[in-house]
């Protein structure tokens, strides 16, 4: 109930603060008899991890995970994976400059006023730190969803927008550019821009496009929970999301419905693909896509107006090492989400029929 | 697990198909001794129900609600309360016209894929009429929340867009005309619009927003269940939505944290609201607002080729009574899934502490 | 989280008082391409009915279920399964002499100090009318459930039993008379028994011992929801059940595990079965025994001392048509929920490895 | 879904193997801004620890809980509890004779069947070593439920009954002997037959009876969530347990509803309690009281035929240090699954009515 769990079948709940000795998870209801790449599960951390580039965050934490059960001779054995990720970089810092300021368009005054109380050191469960746990599950549902291909890329960083279909893109470009952007040309701008961004002490937005491929037909449950639905939910749960859509989106809303509606052809694919590969909350064997919105990150490295606890005027300025963009690293994490919403459906949607 | 149930707390699950002698739910969790207004009930009713305008389908339905339990002498008890809305329009119509067919971007494929069987009449559970039960317990979830005014509107049919904040807008204007936006003026051209698209035999998306005033601070659980994350899952489970933004949305994305970030005032209050009324996940006492994204509805009274279920070509052409536009009936509910969301967030927080 | 929900995947959820139009549930997650034979639902109500004999209640309800919703073409369609079963017999009748009295044993202080208020007629929401609901989705699980033999029958009335083991009974004895006791000498002593419980204007317990044959094996849960966990919290979800032991129970705890141990044979079966076929929460493929102990019906014929809900001395008597023991017309409940936990765990366990 | 999680509200998943590097678990929904006596959590992992007296195994486990988040400057902070409790004693040994084997009345066979695959070290994940995580949430429920007092003791081990009810008993004796039972003579009896039992090789089975006072009215769900059922599947969940029964339990089936029935007090107390302090499934105030049915381990340290996993006949005998008889460390084990329970239903009850 205090959402801090995602999934029904395959589980994942996570615990941890960004200062703590150590953030963590469970994942429950991982079916037995799966060998898992544990050099797979390492490379998304790294994926994700500060300091992998000169456009993120540098402060040092090497995000390796330690496995402590579910799991014998390489195998997965249907009991729950425990696992747990050390917060090594962080713990001796200083947080007492913002122990009693709320720092603009964070959460530290919702946490406050929500619990009476909060850990005030950079951020606590409110941190992104958390979002590594999602990617150690999101490692390892991929593994079970073997064939369905997730790629998640950059599509705009401000108002520098990549213009173009997915189709057009030649994925294999994505991981070759510290933005992540599938467009060497545009990657490269992109890369100019945030250290711009950067230098002035500032934040700015962006986009990850996602595209699911290879997407067997029938996952998603048909009213409340359709997969579309919680791929919404999954992408919203990620800090600084502002918007998702997916298909035509907002753009399809401007579409009559002779133009939008999908031919079938003879083997049940469709001409076009407005729907985004999904219909009734259903797949429907097209692939599936997606755009996240992502807001600037708020801690910035200028002066801002605030308040403290008491409502009294305080300042607060970004120290440190801080992301100037977030969406180069938020790429392995939408991945990630996509990924524990379709392994989910997947798993349920065996039992659809006997 | 088979996603026909919505909420923790306060929980609606529902059933029914279009064309079976009636749909219904059941509400558990809703909180013992409060005095219900049936009459409040009926006219959120009355805003969904076909035949209420000259611009959307002229079906007969009254969408009158049964309750057959879980009130007693006017007041809920703490039991659950179930309730039936029969159909009384739809029984004797011939659907053997579509029996085979799959309609184009309907769920008739996916439904078949999925479960093996389907049934066909009208869409079956794929209808929006499911979202009739919606509506009996968004308006109950209304009457909890008391001072928390959740309002919607249509914002933009087609390419007509209504460029105002809502903020500049006269709430009581909205059902004043048939379109539900309340901009005399526009509301007249998007209605216009909507009568020419139906001439057309076609149909066309729009957008509808929703604002909440009065909200508690610290409403939504911080991780993956936040405030606007169950909210872009309520609306994206509603029939034909396709994109989800609240606060600055997609729009944020081109804008610096500088910018971005609501600078507070003393009182805790911000003086801009980019965050939407959310931080963190957690309600900040600010106006909540969001936009739903609507495709155009997939019936057209116009011929489509298709193919039926072994893979021949087919004719579809919807017959008799459609909305060629479904945002003014979405407007209710679009606010009664938000007060789902809100009310069982409101219950959850009373023991976010002791 | 009100707790009128039962099971994971295949979920029954039930509403109703004794005393409305109507009492009803849905059955969410029962796997599509079903064909339901509606007799045999029919047959399971018959069972559990009031008026069905001399020795149990004389109220006149028929309890025909109306399907609403979830079935074809006389085939589930994997959509939820709506149903209501309306209360005939009882709308008309004088509560008053009750509503502001706290019957002895009744759930009447309970509810009214819990909620604030209650209906009162009848005894509302805590009326075994209820179970009727449990019974529908029960002979449905027992369909699924195909080759698995679910049978129950009483094995004792107040102070007599039947101290037979299960293996040395004839099952098809058990609907020959109307205690339900496989055993025509046992059954017709405890039938006068009843009766003269009866005459005397009092009730009495018993207990009810069912047995599940052909279970397959890995149903179940390790942990906390183990499969003789989840039948436990069954059977103590009924009204008026006071205990639950399965296997070797209570009697077990007086044995050495040189004596309890079940050595197995060269097939995995076993010699004895002491753990009552369920090793470590999981079923092993031996026969699923258990019992479960009602105590007597709180309704008597007979004055007795009370208070009012002001806390002034009252007395409450029974009025009108009353079990005087329970435990016969248990037998199909009993069944009905250990179809319900079996079900489930024969659903779930196909996810448990890919 | 798979089991590993316990509560609603107030919810533990565990994880963990007995011979992992640690088993650990998540306690999410615990309010915020308790302070938490560790010293008093430390107490209860002490009485259930191996090693604490003659009479249990003399396994060494320190049993230290090492808390990784959610608690902050001694306080609980609305986030979750993660925590690890590393094995230290169990890792070095040889387990290569069991591999193969499926020891009788264990779980081996029935783990290796549902899962196909099984880590054999000391019985995995069925090790009752993962109730060390039930005490250490059980610990912190108590510090919520603060007045409700929850005292379980030891009754019975084997044939030897402590016949006496509660009332008569001082719980202050309890923790003043070895078997927990609160009259030094029994116990100092049932210590000389472990003893003896222990000499044999063999073990011996028992009961646990639990007590709850001073619990507030209203607590448990009425239909399916009764407070007694989810007691019952709260002790069933518990490794060893053969049966639960509450209040009168089994022996008052032999009951009339004339002597059954507890006559009220003017003030809402009852003179009798056979209800065993729960009406409809929800506490009526009155004292709480169940007894949980232990079945003898079935480690015994006797040479047993059995079978390996191809089905050929093998030998099985404990090695090493286990318990001959469970109940004495059962006792805090049951006080804290009774704790999860109340502290669930607590919380929940605090929205039954606005």
């Amino acid at each position: 109930m205090a959402g801090n769990s995602f999934g029904r079948i395959f589980k994942l709940s996570t615990f941890g603060e960004s200062h703590g000795d150590a953030i963590g998870g469970i994942i429950d209801g991982c079916p037995a008899g799966i060998f898992l790449d544990f050099k797979a599960i390492n490379a998304e951390m790294q994926r994700r991890k500060p300091g992998q580039s000169a456009i993120v965050t540098q402060r040092k934490e090497e995000d390796e995970v330690k496995f402590l059960s579910g799991i014998f001779e390489g195998k997965t054995t249907g009991t729950p994976i425990g696992f747990i990720i050390e917060n090594t970089d962080q713990k001796s810092k200083d947080y007492s400059h913002i122990k009693d300021i709320y720092r603009p368009s964070h959460a530290d005054y919702t946490y406050d006023k929500k619990y009476g109380i909060r850990d005030y050191r950079g951020g606590g469960r409110s941190s992104a730190r958390e979002t590594a746990c999602r990617v150690v599950a999101g490692a390892i549902a991929k593994q079970l969803l073997k064939d369905i291909k997730i790629t998640a890329y950059v599509s705009s960083v401000g108002e520098m927008e990549l213009k173009k279909n997915y189709s057009e893109l030649d994925f294999s470009e994505i991981e070759k550019n510290p933005v992540r952007c599938p467009h060497a040309e545009m990657a490269s701008k992109m890369e100019d821009y945030i250290k711009s961004i950067r230098k002035e002490g500032d934040t700015i937005g962006g986009i990850v496009t996602c595209v699911i491929q290879n997407v067997p037909i029938g996952l998603g449950e048909p009213v409340f929970d359709k997969l579309h639905a919680e791929l919404g939910k999954a992408m919203l749960s990620i800090n600084a999301v502002k918007g998702f859509e997916y298909g035509s989106g907002f753009a399809g809303t401007e579409m009559k419905g002779s133009e939008h509606n999908d031919i079938f052809e003879a083997d049940g694919s469709t001409k076009t693909n407005y729907s985004g590969g999904i219909q009734g909350g259903i797949s429907n064997g097209e692939d599936i896509y997606f755009k996240v919105a992502f807001k600037p990150v708020a801690t910035i490295m200028q002066k801002q107006d605030t308040i403290d606890s008491k409502g009294n005027k305080a300042e607060a300025e970004g120290k440190g090492r801080h992301d100037p963009c977030v969406v180069p690293r938020a790429v392995p994490i939408v991945e990630s989400m996509a990924a524990l919403v379709l392994v989910d459906f997947y798993l349920l949607n065996k039992i659809s029929r006997l």
